[in-house]
């Protein structure tokens, strides 16, 4: 086969003509397909509907350490939740805190204390002269950027690599003390896949950055959502950086949002002593304490950490056909054409799809016109500017196997499209 | 009965003599009692155990408006949520915000919000040169207290009457543009027990204050927390405001911890939609949505505002013998001694004792070395600093009856000798 870059213009030209009348067979189709989210299928969550039952009327509602959880107080969870939270997260349980159903939530408001409270007796961010600076892991976290973006922060992009973030960038970053944070998502990144080499967690643990309010926001939003038997594991960085001597400069965050219901989960944070102590003497104006009764119905239902391993190979054979089936069409239909590459997760929500520059927009835009919703181009880069236009993150989970087959065939039509218009610029 | 102001200092000292080894027989009980914070007892919390089996794995889980409620989504909250804490809120569905298992967090939230990102596009006070200031009636809630302190802001108190607060006092402090909003405890109020009247609510809703970013933080935490058959009705605030051209001056918080569960209900506000959609444009940034399983769960155990009404008239039978059994004690061993008054709440969660000038720190002292543990002294008031050092809040309804009545009767003996101190220096 051809690529496209070998065709003569004429030869585009037909291919073109051809295109744009498939492609409106799918318009005739007024299709209303979504692959911008990594939200869980109904399918998915059923999975969790058992954990309803675990608590009922008749229930033992009182914890392991004698607290009532129906009544206030407890303000950094159950000991059984900390645990369970604990062996997912890699950490101890003296490490935790429990909170409500969302991590956002809580990377949120740790840079919100950090913001008009200071750091550990640091000058609160609100009150430096200078701009605070976020490094920012491109392709990344939409939501990320946007929690940065929005407190005013410069975010500074930092390429990733088969390994993770560019450590000589960072590492080079941080000697300026307004450097105060990154975002990483150490495993199956959110979009890219990557997950974080050793080598890259043992030199983000050693960073000596010249602020000592500067955090590693670690979200390991993936930590046990493998799509194959292999459970991938990345070296943790809270005993890294303990080992690195530098105990206080992660902050880890995880959820159960994509484990049992995205809404009504419950998320942990685990981090240091001293920047636990830190935090809980301030969140103890914010709240008595979080739902308690959701933390002992998670408990009791997942046992354990192998509990929720076993569950997690159930989320995996619901949406590991999915995550092929698009492997599949776009190998079928975009193969050989060399208009773009994507990649081959072994765990997480996403594929991410990089096709020729100055295509993203255009490839989002003919679909969304079709149909079919992606992630917004640009999205999983700061201030939604992709330099190259070319990243499109595509969300798999949540259509039915059709869907995601109709939309990725539709998808691939799209990229060819805007690859010849480019080509034939 | 004579007063103790009418005793001779021999009969004072006599008095005090009797007392002391009345306080030893309760030392020597070695008791551990608390009256010290507004919480459900579990007789009560068991009021709301079926509650957790309206929702279990057979349980449709779509809401009124097609959103699953297990997904992601729903910033704002379900739409039967939102009707049924309207109801309670005295509110229009539209008005509401529907959020986690806190109102105090609520509350937090929207100080930080505008702390860090100002309200409706007015500067944000962490920018601002001068202190902001926040008035705050006295007696009130510590908790309320605590945040504002946190921020560094300057609590400026304010009397409260039988009527609510002193407004001539608010009229003339809100022409400081400094002044961004005042703790509102309409009824029922943390401790005194205070009913705001209706001229107290129109002439805070017809407030002209200098700061365009002032806001009433209407803590509406004991709406429907009737302890009699009469309930007591209070003006409604926004409706009031909007009656004044007012619209966008009040947020009202409002919670289910007191009906259902504190560590696990659904906690809301109530606003204009102009607040509303700038609250929202910077939550979206803080979170995908709350826990919508538990707004259904709360939906489908109470049904409507009339199955909150009956729900409570249960707690009230639970509480309301507290309540008397207190008053009773006070009554049997303080009354005609003119050492202290208190309050005679229809409603809410506490009793509000005012002693003689000097003698509150003594009495949390005394009873605390006996067993008893009360709310500090002080807490009532900012920076707990209560200038005459006379008030205490004494909070019944978390310990069985027989073990309040002897927290009051040695709370009578403390009193007594605290006074008898007083008088005699």
């Amino acid at each position: 086969m051809k690529s496209y870059a070998q065709m003569s213009r004429e030869e585009l030209s037909n291919e073109l003509e051809a295109l744009q009348k498939d492609y409106q067979s799918y318009v005739d189709m007024h299709l209303s397909l979504n692959m911008a989210r990594g939200k869980p299928s109904s399918e998915q969550l059923d999975l969790s509907r058992p954990m309803l039952d675990v608590i009922n009327s008749g229930s033992d509602l009182i914890a392991s350490d004698g607290t009532d959880a129906r009544n206030y107080g407890c303000l950094d969870g159950l000991p059984e939740a900390k645990k369970l939270m604990a062996d997912m997260m890699d950490s101890k349980p003296d490490d935790m805190i429990i909170y409500g159903n969302s991590s956002l939530n809580i990377m949120f408001d740790q840079i919100s204390r950090s913001y008009s409270f200071g750091v550990m007796g640091e000058t609160p961010w609100c009150k430096l002269d200078q701009k605070v600076k976020w490094l920012c892991p491109v392709p990344g976290y939409d939501r990320h950027f946007g929690i940065t973006e929005f407190f005013g922060f410069e975010m500074i992009p930092v390429e990733m690599s088969e390994e993770g973030p560019d450590m000589d960038k960072v590492e080079e970053l941080v000697k300026d003390p307004m450097v105060k944070g990154i975002w990483c998502v150490p495993k199956y990144s959110n979009p890219g896949g990557v997950v974080y080499s050793d080598e890259v967690v043992k030199r983000l643990a050693a960073l000596n950055p010249a602020a000592k309010d500067f955090r590693i926001y670690w979200d390991n939003a993936y930590c046990v959502h493998h799509l194959y038997d292999e459970e991938v594991e990345v070296l943790d960085i809270l005993k890294a950086c303990e080992a690195a001597s530098h105990p206080d400069m992660v902050y880890k965050f995880g959820s159960t949002s994509k484990i049992s219901f995205p809404g009504a989960g419950i998320a942990a944070m685990a981090t240091s002593q001293a920047n636990k102590e830190d935090i809980l003497s301030k969140m103890t104006h914010q709240t008595i304490g979080h739902d308690k009764i959701n933390q002992l119905r998670h408990v009791r239902f997942f046992k354990d950490i192998d509990g929720i391993k076993e569950h997690m190979k159930k989320h995996a054979d619901i949406i590991r056909p999915k995550f092929e089936a698009v492997n599949a069409i776009l190998e079928e239909y975009l193969g050989g054409l060399e208009v773009g590459e994507w990649t081959h997760p072994k765990g997480g929500y996403f594929i991410s799809f990089t096709g020729l520059d100055h295509t993203a927009k255009r490839i989002v835009s003919l679909a969304k016109e079709a149909g079919v919703v992606m992630t917004g181009a640009g999205s999983t880069y700061p201030y939604k500017k992709d330099p190259k236009d070319s990243n499109i993150r595509i969300a798999p989970t949540l259509p039915p196997l059709e869907e995601i087959q109709m939309a990725a065939k539709l998808f691939t039509i799209c990229v060819k499209i805007a690859s010849i218009e480019v080509l034939m610029k």
